[in-house]
């Protein structure tokens, strides 16, 4: 049994202790943290089930399925929070998705890999396209923010309608995004994927790995219900604010698989797909869940729109940008690893320094 | 007899219609959008005589040539609007025509050329010239807007001198441009010039091409006094603000040649003339556009500054990012022309939404 | 005996001439003329005795010197200007020597050389890893200003804290470029030192040297207490603001030998090494000058932060946008050369007309 296997069983076990938590009333803290841990298994069984449910299925609706469920975790918590009023959280955690992503991840894969390998290289096209529609979407859902930024006496209305237009023709651009890649410029992603020594050779039982999916997003559903109800008494014990915990912590729980898997396959040396998971993951936080989120907000009433923080314009800019610089050349080593790094790590500071504002924490 | 033919012969139509409704008082809508539709094929014919000019009096006049009369249009209808004191919307449409030229032009251009062909490559070198004399200029352009963003109690006296002083230097920088492309370094630029098929093979007449251009110049004088008189009636009764106009409607119809240009040489596979015309003529407006209406607005005793809305600095900056995100690798397909069209699509829903503030509209 | 020896001579000249214009009180302006000629040629010799001296104590500790001792002109005339208070010329001067490296030294090494030689290249390798720090350290030490300029009622205290969090981690990215460039990936920069022809060819006596550099470095200290004590009473006098002075005279006196550097071997072709020279000097300045800075206040008492005015932010973002646009091609001309002469000219004004705000001037 690998190291990998092992620390997933250890993991499970939060399943239950974060259950005995929330029930026998072990306090706040204790609970999101048991919850945190317990989605981890979760999330990444998740993955696993859709990959299998993916061969059975043919690439094309199994692309679909991917796409669709590859963000599931995130979803569910976001959902759950939005429905539970938590907007100004929801929304940070979009942005430090994206900045998480960009940085984090790419920046450990990179750092990894490039202790291991002395130089590593990608082919820059996928990461072109995906760039491209990444740095579109990326733009897009700030620019509400922008236009508040800059005019005087904007209304709330006025804000709402035009997310809700953003939000709109972005997904519009998503499903033209998934026709390139699945049909008409399939080709250009042939990248390879997860490796086949990860998935069963014998074909896979699609009602066995159907029902692991449906276990597994009741559960992730069921944990994040105790994440977010207990997220606001245990952060502000933490001393954190609501826009720290949104854009460092969330993300990092939310997006632990997509992590899991950048890093793993960097360190085999398989940067294409590396490089691809933490631009993609970013582009479908942009072009879907921060949609369908505004969307769903509309829903439940919430009044979910994509203003966002400005320092949280400030910081997804400045992401998106350091991850192109790095990215363009189809290459790394380590150092750009640990500029990536070093990025992230500042902007952390300078969230975890930001003041308390206007109904945030 | 071309399809194209009969459109244009159609489109004449609208000069005596415009004249019409202009006497017979048949209101101000009317006027505006038969103005509108008049200009086009005045425009085209325009850019044809110049052409056939430049054929006769060799490359370095035709070229200049060229340089000159390629934003007539725009420049025509510029100095009418600004001599009746629509600076908002002479300031919107500069913005305006940047924007249109880089996202709706080169997003129409990939995206119907990507219909046709799998994948279209151009050069990136010239493209890479002139996005650098544009990314330079456009920059330039918009930081007397930054500045006054920036600074608190800024004078509008202060504006105003170092929007001349920026004026003057992007001017003497289009010169250097034009010796650096007709002179040092001309044969960078021979990308194939538009097809000896659309111009006529005998040596063309001179003076009757010349009888043309004046004819036009005058009528599109006339028709653009017409447009501009009808503009804040007409825009007002449609419910648009000046910003809008300036931004979104105004470019469309100042650049429409360069627009049909750009798409059709795109459909016959020749991406590096389309790229070039759109690149080419976004750098003209911010080179030598802007700067003589700078210059012209001090003559005429109108208040003409580049302290944009900070809204349209936003909009222009994203619009260059884009933009050299997706030209930048010398190829294109039918996605990256939708990403350009969506992110054009988005900041039209921006210009519509963004609400009415001081002096405009 | 060269042009280049004589004016070196003329310049040595000022030594006696400015101390004298400071005993004999023949008034601040003259000193401050003179004491920043004097500064020149002593700045040139500090830069060929810690070449001499890295020849003889190898490539890794005269690699470690040369990093070190490259901006002692920039660092000494910092801290005495940080300790007789003007904190804001000190950081001005940050802000300056960026722009100044990447548009005034790139600018006239690129417009001199492209005069000479119709199109230069240069390895984008080099420029590429050197532009991934640069970009990274310049956002970071914009950051605690986008900080400030995106929120309402943060505390000066908050900034200070912020401001220092960033400076540690650049220092710690700064020693691990070190690591990168002199141990695990030496051979990436490998692009021709300066020639052997401008150092003797004997080996070079080391004591000679190490005293040559003490004098020139007390010298240099001396002469630019001269300059900061007449500096605020020669500017006013010359009608400059505090922030003029700092982003542009300041940072042509303190990287004269940089641009004197650069531009030379532009001229004889090498432009690996003047690129390399221009974005290496700003990667330094962000790097490793504006951390020390930040640091040496805090031991000085003096409230050094990076809390820059919100021009300064984008007049270093357009910088870095406009050097990055036209250094990733690896390639260069007169006219590129001449963009970033013409942005450095706008940003110029831009200086000069910015009004005087609190605390600055």
């Amino acid at each position: 049994m690998s190291v990998k296997n092992i620390l997933f069983l250890v993991l499970l076990l939060f399943i239950p202790v974060s259950l005995a938590a929330q029930f026998l009333k072990w306090g706040e803290l204790i609970v999101f943290i048991t919850a945190a841990l317990a989605i981890l298994p979760l999330a990444a069984w998740m993955g696993t089930a859709t990959e299998e449910i993916a061969v059975v299925v043919g690439p094309t609706l199994g692309g679909l399925l991917n796409a669709t469920f590859g963000n599931a975790t995130e979803l569910i918590i976001a959902i759950i929070a939005l429905k539970a009023g938590l907007v100004d959280v929801v929304k940070a955690s979009i942005t430090g998705s994206i900045i998480g992503n960009l940085l984090l991840v790419m920046g450990l894969s990179m750092f990894l890999g490039g202790l291991r390998y002395k130089e590593q290289t990608f082919q820059p096209i996928v990461a072109r396209v995906n760039a491209s529609s990444m740095n579109l979407a990326v733009i897009a859902i700030l620019l509400p923010t922008a236009m508040n930024v800059t005019s005087v006496g904007i209304s709330q209305q006025t804000v709402e309608n035009f997310s809700l237009a953003v939000a709109i023709v972005l997904i519009v651009v998503y499903a033209l995004t998934l026709l390139f890649s699945m049909k008409t410029h399939a080709y250009l992603y042939e990248v390879g994927l997860v490796e086949s020594e990860e998935i069963s050779h014998t074909k896979p039982n699609i009602w066995l790995w159907a029902g692991v999916l449906l276990a597994c997003t009741l559960l992730v559903a069921l944990e994040s219900e105790m994440l977010v109800d207990s997220l606001e008494v245990a952060t502000s014990q933490l001393g954190l604010t609501a826009l720290f915990t949104g854009v460092i912590l969330v993300p990092i729980v939310g997006n632990a698989a997509e992590h899991a898997t950048a890093v793993t396959v960097a360190m085999k040396d398989k940067m294409d797909l590396s490089v691809s998971v933490a631009v993609g993951s970013s582009m479908q936080i942009a072009l879907f869940v921060a949609p369908v989120l505004v969307i769903a907000g509309r829903v439940f009433g919430q009044p979910m729109d994509l203003n966002f923080n400005p320092f949280e314009l400030v910081a997804v800019t400045v992401s998106v940008l350091i991850a192109n610089s790095i990215s363009s050349d189809g290459k790394s080593n380590w150092l750009e690893g640990t500029l990536l790094l070093a990025a992230y790590t500042v902007l952390g500071f300078a969230f975890y320094f930001h003041p308390v504002i206007d109904g945030m924490g």
